[in-house]
């Protein structure tokens, strides 16, 4: 997939994340999980833990691209085995310097077309901080309803324990 | 813990799996994993990936016996890391000569006791299958929500496509 940003601008294409990508996926991971008020991940993560989270086990990542420069990164997983593997379960960052230009909006598309490709019936994220409030109005305004909300399962930093949604939509 | 069964019965114990339990673990989990109408588990799992999910990783598992058999078993983790590591999982398998016999009961009583123990605020059930009407109904009958419903996201194997239900209750 390759979209552009604007006349004469770069091209922006998604592959799939190679081995050498590693540093410039811990760029994006760390500031992000360090952070600790968006993913239910140990801030103190290490980076091999955290490349092994986000690339490795049932995960299949991708990092979009534009002139060289890695603007976000998405995985995609069967959400569950068995009875369950036809829902999958994808998750999402953008570079700290690709803010508000559109990098979730393209990626999820991505994922989108990637998931029904894999022959998944439906996506869903299980823990989308309530306070992540541009997260779910992304989610919301492309087809995924919240179907469920878990009460103060999450320890935000700043604003303490608020709850998280389950957002589910069928492709 | 313990309980009693009737007079002159053999007493209940709970205690922590041992490996020497593999052998009885997995009489347990097969004929449940093997039916795959409620676990999200691939059916035809291995005895050495089936006894590494319920025991291995973050899962500390537990072994209810009577009179040196075994009855059931169950184990705790935590759901997520970081912000959501307050929350614990946990996973229940009655023996099927067991069954009818408050065997799941029990054991819930012991975890969520064991929960508290380590600290946890909340017991999140991420999957039950709606179709799994006796699960559903003890854990509502302790206490626990119904605060999602995940549409069509289990294969029965017999019913086909239905919900699961994700089950939360405050420790």
């Amino acid at each position: 997939m390759t979209g552009q940003n604007g006349g004469g601008l770069a091209e922006r294409v998604m592959r799939a994340v190679a081995p050498e990508d590693d540093t410039v996926l811990w760029a994006m991971l760390k500031p992000v999980f360090r952070a600790g008020d968006t993913y239910a991940i140990d801030p103190a993560i290490s980076r091999a833990d955290a490349l092994a989270f986000w690339c490795g086990g049932t995960h299949s990542a991708f990092v979009l691209e534009e002139g060289g420069q890695a603007l976000g990164s998405y995985y995609i997983c069967p959400n569950q085995q068995g009875g369950g593997a036809h829902v999958c379960n994808c998750g999402f960052i953008t570079a700290p310097d690709a803010q508000g230009r559109g990098v979730a909006r393209l990626m999820l598309d991505h994922a989108l077309q990637e998931a029904r490709r894999r022959g998944f019936r439906a996506m869903q994220f299980n823990f989308v901080v309530e306070t992540n409030s541009r997260a779910v109005a992304l989610w919301q305004a492309n087809g995924f309803d919240v179907v469920g909300r878990l009460p103060e399962a999450f320890h935000h930093p700043d604003q303490g324990f608020v709850d998280a949604l389950v957002m589910y939509r069928h492709l």
